[in-house]
């Protein structure tokens, strides 16, 4: 298998599948909402990596190969980061204009609109985990444990807690602790539940969600990790986004508290961890592999 | 019954029973994210008249009465009412400064904390109603319907639609057609899944869903217009939010359209139609039609 992974090809296949349903799924339902649906689907459809529906269906596929199955919680996860993204360009936020080399939601749409797609986009996400109809084979027990993990980590306790850590601590001080927290909860908390929720799909048991939870969270870590560091290193060409922005923010990054150098073996360290928890599953946990030291050697 | 019936008081048993619950609930969870839980309990216990829970639990008296099996449903949708409340005072929505007679949540938290505490709250609604711990006797389908039509109520189909429709067309003259599209949308729709949610948790037939479907969304136009008509006739003081504010962000409203009187018969008109489609209930019906004469009575 190895030798003939090409990992921009895999990427490329499940952003497919879940682009191409998000496009059918997500129309246009009502002449009053036409402004709301075009400002939705702008930033949907406005180039993002998919990484998360792609840990979601590498994280599965250890466990079975129905991918068709796992198509509208992938795309749900992806309208919740949508919406996150979308908030926290916000001008009262982190007031980005740039995402993904395109203006941000608000610049395109205003303010209000931006505010409501974000909540539409995020209300979405469980409505689509939650339908039947949408989802004949997904058995209830598996669809509750799947909306309701996701509504904890993207909650005060999960995403939102950490975007809010991140904002109050704008131009302080902070230690250790607060940064990692941050991190955890802002990015690592979200691709932890991506991973977890392939092996609840997948129905593996709990040791299976634990260890996909943990590599989750690790690979997340070390994502944001990697966020900070090309921050410093690239130019807003390079990231298609506007660069310096922490500066800017006078946010604290892990390259401000422990230099460029220890920042990297930092990354590196989570990223051999996280390898090291799916072990296990060997060949079947290939994709998800190579996924973990993308994240490090990726340069946007 | 109806004799020794007191409204007020039926309403502030059913209301200290969902504050009580939220109030152990909703709790501080880490150091970090202390001012977020602050906000987002400012706004919870900021003096709601808890309208939407008493018609969920009235509704649900019609078939059981297991109280306390409702409540966390009707603490879910009164989080999802709150954040609805705290998006929509944003400066760039409406920009109000005043709510139930107190600073709104931005003004308080600043934006940026009450953009992320409308967020928590409209997450942790979905989360709360898919916490198997907190609903132990409430049936797998049962929890994913509630939570299913939770999201389509207020979602870009629903009240996140009409909050759009109704900044969308700030200033612009409109038809009768739009403003009901935003009234029912806006408002409606909540209350209209408020009644049905009753009946879904009380084990009805898809009869008496769409029964209180009906007289939720009839109850509810007539609830906005009657806030059009205060909107006029009632001074700051008495609404304990900034009177005259449709006029001040050029909402068309009904009394705009309609004159003062029609508007008023249109909602007397509602509710008594509404009245009828319960009617079938007899007496179980009793509170609802009683909270439904309330809603064209009351004065704030």
């Amino acid at each position: 298998m190895s030798n003939n992974f090409n990992l921009k090809n895999y990427i490329k296949f499940f952003a497919n599948k879940v682009d191409d349903w998000m496009r059918n799924n997500l129309v246009y339902s009502n002449k009053h909402t036409v402004g709301l649906l075009e400002s939705m689907r702008y930033s949907l459809f406005a180039g993002g990596k998919r990484l998360r529906p792609v840990l979601i269906y590498s994280s599965y596929g250890i466990f079975e190969s129905y991918f068709d199955k796992v198509t509208p919680f992938a795309a749900a996860v992806e309208m919740l980061h949508t919406y996150s993204l979308i908030h926290d360009d916000l001008p009262a936020m982190d007031d980005d204009d740039l995402r993904r080399g395109k203006p941000t939601n608000h610049i395109m749409f205003g303010e209000a609109t931006a505010i409501l797609a974000g909540d539409a986009l995020l209300t979405h996400a469980f409505q689509v985990m939650l339908d039947k109809d949408l989802n004949p084979d997904i058995p209830e027990n598996i669809m509750i444990e799947a909306a309701f993990k996701l509504a904890k980590h993207a909650g005060f306790e999960g995403m939102v807690g950490g975007q809010y850590a991140d904002i109050n601590n704008e131009g302080k001080p902070i230690d250790e602790e607060t940064l990692s927290f941050i991190h955890i909860h802002k990015t690592a908390k979200l691709l932890s539940y991506c991973c977890e929720l392939g092996a609840i799909l997948g129905f593996g048991d709990e040791t299976d969600k634990k260890r996909l939870h943990n590599f989750g969270e690790k690979i997340g870590l070390a994502f944001q990790i990697v966020d900070d560091i090309l921050d410093i290193t690239s130019t807003t060409e390079q990231l298609g986004k506007n660069a310096k922005s922490d500066e800017k923010n006078s946010k604290a990054t892990y390259p401000q508290i422990f230099g460029l150098d220890e920042s990297k073996k930092k990354a590196k360290k989570l990223i051999d961890e996280a390898i090291e928890e799916i072990s296990v599953y060997d060949k079947a946990a290939f994709p998800l592999i190579e996924i973990a030291k993308y994240i490090i050697e990726r340069t946007n």
